[in-house]
């Protein structure tokens, strides 16, 4: 396998986690290159006593640029991934954090899928069932019909790479039957009813996200976003609530104590960091977007995520689904 | 005051709930008529012990009914409801359950207040700050900007109602800057800048919504429809694998012991009964709807808050704040 290109310039913490992700990754034998300002990249692997192949990118995009900048500033690290991608020296290219700039660079340097109108973020959540992927999580934010069935349709092939079987569909909606939600539900509704290779399932509500009751959930790229956002949101206050009313009376303090390491893995099931990075479907190599916060271990876990979508063959299967698509579909 | 006319036929768990809940607000001093089929309700206060005036009403509208048959089921318990409100004789209608149809019969018989194109569904959710007001929550699915901005100005009216000094108002999008969301958000933008009445506080985004950065959010009715079932589904979940971890080793089996007591104070804060109801606003009369599944508390609840608005003028109070709009905004 050709080694994974990071971003070792992008999020909040780089290059210190970036690094320090890159070596965890490295020391579970997936080979990685770094890419990035040589003397910082290098300074931080000395720092922390590693080594790994490093690709020089002379600038790089901050949080603060815009995603547009990526035309500018053709040297930045981002740009120089995706080459890397596009010239056959990296298999994948995983970045934290600033998501418009990283599509953005995508669609410039590696360009869509044939037959992919847009491009779409996916999102992976937990569920009682295990976990549910989003699409879109907000790289479209005003969408068509015929957008919100490709997105199914690369989802399903991005959850079939991951090991699901026959992954079933849910448009989110307002109410279970066709008929019951806004003007983009109710044209997509019986597209996404003769889509091929989509196992559509109907409507599904906010509730039936966290419930699993479909493997995916496609929606528009605002809601998509807002659902993203809502749910990290309200899992960070309960989980603070919980800890409050741990420590609320003494008797609580010493239950509190005894249920800590019950509770651990709770809080690491609702932790985004676990799930890594969300894959952008539907351009012409496997890209990766982490969170801005990411720490080393959120890094580890996207290029771990990044490797098992490569070996999975992910472009291959998203190309060979959209072409499966009638052209009225495409 | 002149009573609160509760639709003793709506709901899930109707008449038994709804007669329960009555008796129990009428208990606490607030006069309640309890309207639907006189038999069923009679039996029903004799099987309670309880007493309290009925309003005859022949039929009712059942949760599968579509919400058009509020005009083809003249005598249903909702439409006799709202024509108690309408002559003077009840002073707030309350309903468990059909949304579309109260909301159907609000329109048909009390009429919107002059000046509201579409009225809207509030939502009250907890927050780190204590509560934030949701609006719309589903009346509406897909809206024009000036209709989110009179839901801004009916709903700073009906949290000044409920005791919130100078409401901020947030608008749901996906990024904090103007400009950050869809077609709908930045063309509604500029609008909330310059609405008399609005203290506007930008965009904010899903993870505010529970941190509580503004008093108010407003959305169009799909996406707030999407919050409010997600982020109760996010909370039932949630609480069940906290409930699962405390029962995961006899240790944590112990510590749970301990902390039950702690934790039931949060369950009730997340439990939507504790909200009672959704408010209505925009129309001729206080309307208020329930949880379909509502019990008696949550019954009672929703009679307290209908209470409380009616005393605070609720009706005036948006009459007033939408007429102080200019007509391009109204």
């Amino acid at each position: 396998m050709k080694p994974i290109a990071l971003d070792a310039m992008g999020g909040d913490y780089a290059p210190q986690e970036t690094v320090a992700g890159a070596l965890l990754a490295a020391k579970e034998g997936i080979p990685v290159v770094l890419v990035g300002q040589t003397p910082a990249v290098k300074a931080e692997l000395q720092q922390q006593g590693g080594d790994l192949p490093i690709v020089e990118a002379p600038e790089y995009i901050a949080m603060e640029d815009a995603a547009t900048d990526v035309r500018k500033k053709r040297g930045a690290s981002i740009n120089v991934c995706m080459e890397l991608v596009k010239k056959g020296e990296a298999s994948a290219v995983v970045a934290m954090g600033h998501t418009g700039a990283t599509l953005a660079s995508a669609l410039f340097n590696l360009g869509r899928v044939q037959g992919v109108e847009r491009p779409t973020l996916l999102i992976e959540m937990p569920s009682e069932k295990g976990r549910v992927y989003l699409t879109d999580g907000g790289a479209n934010v005003d969408c068509k019909p015929h957008w919100l069935v490709q997105f199914a349709v690369m989802a399903t092939a991005y959850a079939e790479a991951q090991g699901v079987k026959n992954p079933s569909v849910g448009l989110l909606s307002i109410g279970e039957e066709e008929g019951k939600g806004n003007a983009l539900t109710n044209e997509t509704y019986p597209l996404l009813k003769t889509t091929p290779g989509v196992r559509f399932h109907g409507n599904v509500e906010g509730r039936d996200i966290f419930k699993g009751t479909t493997d995916i959930v496609v929606t528009d790229g605002y809601t998509g976003n807002v659902v993203l956002k809502l749910s990290e949101g309200e899992a960070r206050t309960l989980l603070k609530w919980v800890r409050e009313a741990l420590t609320s009376s003494p008797l609580a303090r010493l239950g509190g104590l005894l249920v800590r390491g019950a509770l651990q893995g709770l809080r690491a099931k609702m932790d985004p960091a676990e799930y890594g990075a969300m894959p952008l479907l539907g351009v012409e190599g496997p890209v990766f977007i982490g969170h801005g916060s990411a720490d080393a271990r959120a890094v580890r876990n996207a290029i771990r995520k990044a490797k098992s979508v490569v070996e999975a063959g992910l472009v291959e299967r998203v190309r060979a689904s959209i072409a499966q698509l009638t052209p009225a579909e495409s």
